[in-house]
């Protein structure tokens, strides 16, 4: 059933801190409770009355969302003990009151007689709802912010199956961005081509985030795509992520106009090793923090510069979660995590070059989920 | 001065009310009274601890933001009485704690000393800022929720100028679109013709919202663009808007692959007409809802189903605001009100026509802004 593991992993967190109602307003949550993914590549919907929200009640799900979102929502409505409650957000007769209409469905869905422990993600749930609620005098507030975490960082074979879908067409767009990759075409030309291949391939919108750089602008590690223009000779690093069903992908490759220069093609080599390094060193035991520093040593080895960000990531209903191969994260890594590997080498305003791949941890080992070209001709 | 007299509006409006700190969390009202313009294309960012907020006092305006957001508050803090805020969103060192950081940077900005009234947009604030400041128990929050947006309605030079840039993109847009319909393309091959075109010409990505939708699907009227095929004959309603500088734009067409039947053509002209009618309505003195009840009038006695939605709106920081031409609306417009048109002609799962105007109201009528190409062959 959609994401029903996902319920039942909180549900026995909730039991197991004594909350037998609880109230989610974390869009990430709300995504990996439910599965709902409304479209977003235009930000909210200017109807909403607030963010969507999930109300636990002893292991019965509510999951109330604006009228125009239920679509999106709907496999969730149709399991046992879960069901959908809309809100309206616009109609002819009226102003558009979505606030106020939320509230009061909030408050049908909740109930009012109910007193004692409720379980409230606090830095996401707006303030006048949480006010009202504590007006009653009869709720304690039991902050649920964050308490989910640990709980999205082993993924299901149903969220793999969401995320592989998301690598396919990653490994799409930078194939369409390798070859628009040549002197003349500008960054936001390479973009447009591997977003146009993206969705001519998914045959609906996808949003697509992260980088398309070209080495000589200064700050070369990451940025939107603008109108620089791309020389021969030039890298380009293009980094894609598609979002689909609510989850995220990652990916990162660097093409170059032409010919690489010998140069380039040391650090573009350099980098593939230290990418097949890491995915080696990739394993259920290892340590997150671990990774990060032996391929830190790695590069110091080689006689590059060491790159400034993370070595990697997990991601999921985000773009960036736990585990982080980061000096502070001591996660021990295990099955069906999904991490993100990502060496780079920069020269900022002359050449760079990140390589980036997706693994999911397996019993021994890890499986690679993309499979894109990484861009040495 | 970027946005000088969005902050001069809301000054003279809180000092009416004896509230010399407010609070405002509104997204769009935070661009509205910054400038403050962030990405959006793939949804909130993942470091965001909530979201941007603007501290007032007396006249003094503090924005706070994430770190990775303060180039796109560049223009903001450069002014007197105005400065910005940063919080830390990631770093290698320790675990993100963007929540964290916001609220004691917010904390550290408000000062500690205050008593008395403070605005607080309270239905976007989240629960956990609220309730911490309430618990000191000298403050009484005076609730400023949608109060700007009466405000919001009258644009201002600088606004327009915005607007202007984004109606040009939308005329972009439809001129790649009308190309791109004909047999055996898809609506996501007209979506992305036309998002192709818009990002080619800004130079950078734009978000691009709204509707591709084919004829003959029963919900005709809108939608996300999907593979529907579309063949010889079809009408293909494309409206679009565009995000550039925060400010949207809005536009719509009716495009056919090949040559339309008669009764297309006469929807088509019918719904040009009442286009160029409404437009004639458009200026200061009118009330919103009688232009929407003479649309709806003139459709009637044309023999049309009348549209379901309603004749036009507003827009600004966001695509639909007030005044609205819809039996709900009585807003007298005035000069400086920017109005989209809307009329359309539906038979579901067989043809359907809308054509979209943007329109700025003048001293004694209205001037067009938008100058796109309605889409009869």
């Amino acid at each position: 059933m959609p994401h029903e593991i996902q319920r039942a992993r909180a549900h026995e967190l909730l039991q197991k801190h004594g909350v037998a109602r609880a109230l989610f307003a974390n869009f990430a949550n709300v995504k990996w409770l439910t599965g709902f993914a409304p479209p977003i590549q235009t930000g909210p919907s200017p109807f909403l009355g607030g963010p969507p929200m999930v109300w636990y009640e002893n292991d019965a799900w509510t999951l109330v969302v604006l009228d125009w979102h239920a679509p999106y929502a709907d496999s969730f409505g149709a399991q046992p003990n879960c069901r959908v409650e809309t809100y309206q957000g616009y109609a002819l007769e009226r102003s558009p009151r979505g606030a106020a209409e939320l509230r009061s469905t909030l408050q049908r869905v909740m109930g009012k007689t109910f007193a004692g422990k409720i379980g409230v993600e606090l830095r996401d749930t707006p303030a006048d709802i949480a006010l009202s609620l504590r007006e009653t005098g009869r709720v304690e507030f039991v902050a649920l912010d964050a308490r989910l975490d640990a709980l999205r960082q082993i993924k299901t074979p149903e969220e793999l199956s969401k995320l592989r879908a998301n690598f396919r067409l990653t490994d799409v767009g930078h194939a369409a961005a390798r070859a628009a990759v040549k002197a003349g075409a500008r960054e936001i030309d390479v973009w447009n081509a591997a977003h146009y291949a993206i969705e001519r391939t998914a045959g609906q919108r996808v949003p697509l985030g992260n980088d398309c750089v070209v080495g000589y602008r200064q700050a070369n590690s990451g940025g939107a795509p603008l109108d620089y223009e791309i020389r021969a000779g030039d890298s380009v690093i293009v980094d894609l992520s598609t979002i689909l069903y609510g989850y995220w992908s990652d990916s990162c490759a660097t093409y170059y106009a032409g010919e690489p220069s010998a140069r380039q093609r040391a650090m573009h080599q350099t980098t593939e090793r230290a990418l097949e390094f890491g995915a080696a060193l990739l394993k259920p035991g290892a340590v997150a923090r671990d990774i990060d520093a032996q391929l830190r040593e790695f590069m110091r080895r080689a006689g590059y510069p060491i790159y400034p960000h993370h070595t990697g990531h997990s991601l999921g209903v985000t773009a960036h979660e736990a585990p982080r191969l980061a000096p502070h994260d001591e996660t021990i890594l295990q099955e069906n995590m999904v991490v993100m590997l990502e060496p780079g080498i920069y020269f900022p305003g002359e050449t760079g070059v990140r390589l980036e791949d997706a693994l999911r941890l397996t019993r021994d080992g890890a499986e690679r989920l993309t499979a894109h070209d990484k861009g040495l001709p």
